[in-house]
Formats: structure tokens, C-alpha cells, sequence
């Protein structure tokens, strides 16, 4: 099929045709550029980019699943992109099925793609930010981008967001502790969920201690049971309150500009990987790695520009 | 200070010289390839590269200090690198932190390296690979590299290994069916630390599970009780027995060979993330982000070669 011909069915929400379309970017298809070009750039402009994340067990899933039930109550298409990191040997991706397990199975106005990290070390930036603009070139309203954990890569997925929400739970200090600040504030939202729980003062506690100099931040902490639909709402409205904020104040282009810089270097990179690997297979192998980086490198002829 | 009068400190097991030379080395100083090309090869080769990770708050740094103090009982020199990859933000590491807390703060003979990501993508396999060989060349005789979590960023490290630990706990499930058997198969021995807690059963079940198919696996889990001291004499046995049958059967050399790639191609993508980021910057501003990376990559005139 042509690229034009897999774009208007892209435009035309047919699922057949979003799913083809992500698996050809995934793949790296020459058609790639090509494919996300023709892509409907008013519909990307108007669509809502939302990051969820936040350590295993905290209830992002059902959380999420709570959510796009709101959503679907205010009449939007919406996707979803579920990153799994987690899964780099095997490739699979739980979350994304455990969200179309949950309640939206049936639902056409909702579309849930996963992809995990198959063991490449970088490029899932590059899928999954191009994946966003094909869910929203297919009329998704909002697109939600969840991903697992707390590491490198899930914040650079989160850096994808036009709003980030970090997802927490009681009995998870240990973490908490091991996150600092540092990562709790690449979050817009903080929502500590399983609020019902025992030890969610004690979570309280500790991101009172850590935010005690940022009553902004404080005024961020939500609290949610989304097992009980509890808290959504609230939430909800704050994200999109947020949107709003971050539309008139220029905060939501400045994300956008800084999430096409990084997806176009994460892009680079998978670009160029091939060949590096090519170059390195090629060299004595007793060579010094950081030797053999910079001799590669010059046979790139990259030196002197 | 110049590159021989570092390699020099570094080869008379100088603390501040070895700390120095691995602070050059993540700061990409120009003299990278200089230092690491002068470090003694003969104590690399003979060194052992031992690699530990599991997700948060399963015991790994009391299991570490447990194995340490038996390697001290060897008389071992050993070299730790822990490496946190969930402190992208705050640059924070507190593993190597406990670590150095807990017994051999004192012991010159123990030397503690710790890294987090910085923020930055990639590179941390470059910078641990060759924070390995400063310490063996300082004459650490086993170097163990330490890592939180079970995600891609981990599991790259635990590459640079020749033989590797996953630590896991009772009450850790979740992680288990999140992780599926990949990412367990990369960890040559699993330990099943905590083995006093409630749940112990049903973990041990569920790796039986996955590797049902696999008899050689099933006989590489091990029990341990890290607070005790329990089973860290026979997990340390393992170990060793492991490192010599892979020294044997050329295992070992593979693996050298493998982490050498690896390391090579990251230390690659980092010397030219720099050049890539600055070209995207000139770029305009609402180009389509995969175009953006095949323009660059033209303009770096790497195409046609």
C-alpha cells in the first residue's frame, strides 16, 4: 500500500490503517518521513498529548482506563501509547493490554497501541512521539502516553507530554526515596493514588518534605482511588485546566518545539546506529572501545566540519 | 595533571588518581582515549566483572556488602561501580552511597564508584565500561557493577558483565510478570534474596514457571538471606565456579568482546550527539521531526557512502 493511501486511512480513523502505520514507523520504513508528512497537521496542532508514569504497582492502568472513561463521557476520541520499557528482551508490552482488557475493548472511539523497547537501546522516543501524531491525526482528541517506572527512559518518554502526571502510591517510600525530586518535578501532577491505603500520610509526609520549598508543586499533589472511580474527576479537570494554562502562556508550544528536537535526535541516532555498528564490526578487536568510537567516527568523515 | 601521571596513580591504586581518572572519563575529557589506552591490559584481562541488578528494595546493596566482605576474606581487592538510572534529574546516586555506608568505608581495599545518567540518554554504558577497567587496573581483582531496576537502560549495563546476579525478593511479583522471562535470561544466576519472608513459596513457584523448559536455569536460583549472611558463601561459590567454566569454554572472551562493541558504539553516539543536537537547533522550526533527522544526517554527508 502507498503511503498516501495508508494516510487517508489514517484520517479516516480505520483501525487497520493506524495500526499499519505505526508498525511501518516502528520498522523504519523508507516511507516513514513521507507517511508522517501527509499527516493531518491541524488535527496534531489541536490534539492534547497527556504522560502518565510512575513505579510498577501504583495503578497507572486502572487509573488511566478511569480516565478515558471521562473523556468518553465528553464526546473525545482518544488514543492511547503504552510503553514498556520493562520488556526489552522479550518485546512484550503488558500495559497495553491490560488497558483494553479493562472497559474498551468494544469502544472504536478508543485506540490502544503498545510498543516496548525490543531490546534497541534507544529509538523509543522516535516511535513513540510519531505514534502520537498518528493517533491524533486519526481524530483522538487526547492522546495519553503511559509508560512504567522511573528511569531515563520513561522520563524521556514523558518529555513527549504536553501535560505529565506521575502516579503514586502508598508503600512505595522506598522508591520515592530513590526518585528524589529530581524526577517528581518533570511531573505537571503528582497524583498519590490508593489514597484509602494504609501509609498514604506517610507518602503525604514525604512529598511535603520534598516540595517544602514549592507551594506550586504542593498545590500539585492530588489523591485519587481509582479502583472506586475516587478522585478522577478532580484530576481530570485539573490536567485539562492545565492544558488551557499551558496553551495561553506558550508553555504548550515550547514542550511541543523541545519533544520534535528530541524525537528528531532520537530518530538520528537510530539512523546512524546501522551504520556505526557496520564500522565497529570492522575494526581490530583488540581495539580500545573509546579509540575504535573516535577512529569510527573520523571514517564517517565527520572530523573537521 | 597529564594522561601518564594519572594512568601512573591509577596503577599504584591512588584513590584520588583512580577518582580523577573516571571523573576525565564521564566528563568526555580530550585525553579519554590517551588515559584508558595507557591502562594496564594484563590486569583487565585477569580482572572479573561482576554485575548485580533487580528492582528496587529486593537487598542488593546488603547482598553486595555481604559479597565484598567474602572477596575480602579472598583477599581480593574489589572495585564497585554502582550505577542509578533512576536519578536522571538530580544526577543523585545513592546507591554507591549505601554502599560505602555499610562496612568498608575504611577499607582502602574497596573502592566505590558511583554514576547516574545525568539526564543525558546515553553514555552511561560508555562511562561504567571504562570506570571498569580504571579499577581493575588499579588492581581491583573482582569489579562489580551495581544497578537498580530490570529496564533496558539496566540490563545494557548488566551487558558489560561476565557473569550477572539478578536479585529478587518475595513480594516482588508484579516486577517478576512485568519482567516475563527476558529479562530474567539475561542474569546468568538468579538469588532469591529475603528468603526468611512470607511469599518466598510463591516466588519460587513462579520462576519455576518460567523456567519450566529450562533445567539449566532452574539449578542457577539460589537462596539467600543477605542480612544474615545466609547462602552469600555459596551465591559468591557460584559465582566463581561460573567465572572459571566461562574463562574455559571461551564464554568469557565473547562476552569481553560483545561489552567492547557495545561500549565502542555508545561512546560513538555520544562524540556525535553534540553535533546532531546542533545541527537540529538550525533546522526550521516546524519541520516534521524524521525528516529533520534525515536532513541532518545529509548535511553531516554521511549519505551515498
Amino acid at each position: 500500500m502507498a503511503a498516501k493511501d495508508i494516510i487517508r486511512l489514517v484520517h479516516e480513523a480505520d483501525p487497520r490503517g493506524i495500526a499499519r502505520a505505526i508498525s511501518l514507523i516502528e520498522d523504519q520504513a523508507d516511507c516513514t518521513a513521507e507517511l508522517l508528512q501527509g499527516l493531518d497537521q491541524e488535527r496534531i496542532g489541536a490534539s492534547f498529548v497527556l504522560g502518565i508514569t510512575g513505579p510498577p504497582g501504583v495503578g497507572k492502568s486502572t487509573l488511566t482506563a478511569g480516565l478515558v472513561q471521562l473523556l468518553r463521557v465528553q464526546k473525545q476520541r482518544v488514543g492511547i501509547i503504552a510503553v514498556d520499557p520493562s520488556s526489552p528482551v522479550s518485546g512484550g508490552a503488558l500495559l497495553g493490554d491490560r488497558i483494553r482488557m479493562m472497559n474498551h475493548a468494544l469502544d472504536r472511539e478508543v485506540v490502544v497501541r503498545s510498543m516496548a523497547t525490543r531490546g534497541k537501546l534507544g529509538g523509543i522516543c522516535a516511535a513513540a512521539g510519531a505514534a502520537v501524531r498518528v493517533l491524533a491525526a486519526s481524530g483522538c482528541r487526547t492522546v495519553i502516553i503511559e509508560t512504567v517506572g522511573v528511569g531515563q527512559s520513561e522520563m524521556d518518554i514523558i518529555r513527549l507530554a504536553d501535560v505529565s502526571v506521575m502516579v503514586l502510591a502508598p508503600g512505595f517510600g522506598d522508591d520515592i526515596q530513590a526518585m528524589k525530586a529530581g524526577v517528581l518535578e518533570v511531573a505537571d501532577l503528582i497524583a498519590v493514588n490508593k489514597a484509602d491505603r494504609p501509609g498514604v500520610e506517610k507518602l503525604r509526609v514525604d512529598l511535603g518534605f520534598i516540595f517544602k520549598n514549592d507551594a506550586e508543586k504542593q498545590r500539585r499533589l492530588l489523591q485519587t482511588i481509582a479502583t472506586e472511580n475516587k478522585g478522577l474527576d478532580a484530576l481530570l479537570q485539573s490536567i485539562q485546566e492545565m492544558e488551557q494554562q499551558y496553551r495561553r502562556d506558550g508553555t504548550l508550544y515550547a514542550r511541543r518545539r523541545r519533544s520534535s528536537s528530541l524525537e528528531a535526535l532520537d530518530w538520528a541516532l537510530e539512523l546512524l546506529r546501522p551504520r556505526l555498528i557496520h564500522l565497529i564490526e570492522r575494526l581490530d578487536e583488540d581495539i580500545e572501545p573509546r579509540l575504535a568510537a573516535e577512529q569510527i567516527i573520523r571514517q564517517l568523515e565527520l572530523d573537521g566540519k
